[in-house]
């Protein structure tokens, strides 16, 4: 197998270990098994405070977002498998700060069960716990079962946007607000070029050929849209813009953020190959490019492959998007 | 071929033009082909400017390195392939601010030629230059021939710790001398598990085969020193970490600063579990872990496989190595 590892039983294990060594100025664990990270200063006193968690092979999602001007904390899951409802509850114990819970996380089935488990033990604790579950990924369900959809990159954006509304000092039921808007107003849509390799297996679970590529794939390798021989990466951003702009129309002079996100083994400067094609097809409509972020910031294990979001911003966004955050794994200044 | 990109021609155009849509507010080009790129507020007077180039591929390398507390210039090749003096000529003029230009870059024949040719020009227009080169890849030569080793992940240190004392106002010789002892206190060991490929070429250019390693191999697939299967992560980071310590002796009580760097297809998780072992390692030689950076710096496309780099600092380093920077590709407050 393709990996460095030890005992793949102990891929999250050591994972989080090493990430312990490197970053405790910055994340302290809650739990005996590490699957329950919080900020090192947390519970913030007086702030919402954010959790969220997902299974592993996604970093930075989801516990890279775990930081100052970020999110609280997180429960951390087996490699693609959802963490349980005691180590989200430990986690929304270490973090409340007196005014309460928002779970942002993606719209799995797994997740979404044992959050809303965790949810009920935090209520018998009074512990007041809201949550907004992403689901941003156009390709996952089509229109008119958006709230069925799932939650892949686009999820940076409800993170980034509700984090910085907490930080001034709103209450949860406006922290969630915003959670939610930044929700209705990001789209995703992916496609691959290869599969990924989950450590306990050891080799593809899924197929993808060679020069092939598949449309909106989702990041633990659930089927596409479209498949067929991979095209150019002009060809690749006008099929995933208009697919997003055809679900989300977008009016002239609008203000969005774009995220180019790689799924894994995909070299910086593909992004900023297909991030031109992006940009210059959304001036070609008339819309303004406010801000970008171009990177890994949801990935699939070592995935070949890419996703593009178009978060549409009116002026509440647009000014919480500008807001700093400190992470181990990304700073915004 | 595996790529996002148009004509396999223009990738390096493409993707320069996406860089310079993507971060205006940080970089500016000072040629019309692009390939020379300057801090946006160059040139700062008064601060000694460095200048970097070397071939694309390697993203964050090199023009990821150009901002604010870092680098002031950057000249670009096309892939794996030197830029040339006139490009870096283009540079050094551009970020000059009276106090001289220092060059840093990786030891590799086209480089050397170009900067030195780069050099001589300069001199003609009575800009100071110095050079330095980064000899950091122990595997590409032999104790005693430190001088004819590759400049690969451990280069940057000689960036961040020279850059550091260019922003106290130092003067030329200064700025040099940090960065000479940056060189001669790291030592960077890689170990690749598969090829890349040149857009150019469609396919692997060197072979891996499934379930091997190659320690040692350079950033352009140059031949490594051991080949063999794959071992744990914890046996991988002991080879690697032995390696630099048997060409470079560091006492007990020492302070140093550890670079995980993946090499493009290379799981962040993967790199924390090797970051672990290498903590962990060092730990037990009494040697303190005093910073770390962990992802990716210096890339080879979408190979699969990553380095660590050990830098021995001495107080002066120590001090050096926590000043902020602020490049469109990574942050440090």
């Amino acid at each position: 197998m393709r990996k460095f590892i030890n005992d793949p039983e102990n891929v999250v294990d050591d994972m989080l270990e090493g990430l312990l060594l490197a970053h405790s100025d910055q994340l302290k664990s809650v739990r005996k098994d590490n699957r329950a990270l919080v900020r090192a200063d947390a519970p913030v006193q007086g702030k919402v405070a954010i959790a969220t968690g997902g299974g592993s092979g996604h970093l930075p999602l989801f516990l890279g977002y775990v930081g100052k001007g970020m999110l609280d904390g997180v429960a951390v899951g087996d490699i693609f498998a959802s963490p349980n409802p005691n180590q989200m509850l430990d986690a929304t114990r270490a973090i409340h700060g007196g005014k309460g819970v928002l779970y942002i996380y993606g719209n799995y089935g797994g997740d979404v069960m044992n959050f809303d488990t965790a949810s009920e033990l935090a209520d018998l604790e009074n512990i007041r716990v809201e949550s907004v579950v992403a689901t941003d990924d156009v390709a996952s369900m089509p229109k008119s079962h958006e709230q069925q959809r799932r939650g892949v990159a686009g999820m940076f954006y409800l993170y980034k946007l509700a984090a910085a509304k907490a930080e001034t000092g709103a209450d949860l039921d406006e922290v969630k607000r915003v959670a939610e808007k930044a929700n209705s107003r990001v789209r995703t849509m992916g496609v691959a070029l290869s599969p990924c390799i989950l450590p306990a297996v050891g080799h593809p679970t899924f197929h993808i050929g060679e020069g092939e590529m598949e449309v909106g794939m989702g990041i633990h390798g659930e089927p596409g849209i479209q498949h067929g021989k991979i095209q150019s990466a002009d060809e690749i951003a006008k099929t995933l813009v208009s697919s997003i702009l055809q679900d989300m129309p977008i009016e002239k002079g609008q203000k969005v953020s774009v995220l180019i996100n790689g799924l894994g083994a995909t070299p910086l400067e593909e992004l900023y190959i297909v991030y031109k094609a992006v940009h210059t097809l959304l001036e070609g409509y008339g819309i303004e490019v406010y801000s970008r972020y171009i990177g890994e910031f949801a990935t699939s294990l070592e995935m070949a492959g890419l996703s593009v979001s178009i978060l549409n911003m009116d002026e509440e966004l647009r000014e919480l998007i500008d807001v700093p955050f400190h992470t181990p794994f990304r700073v915004q200044i």
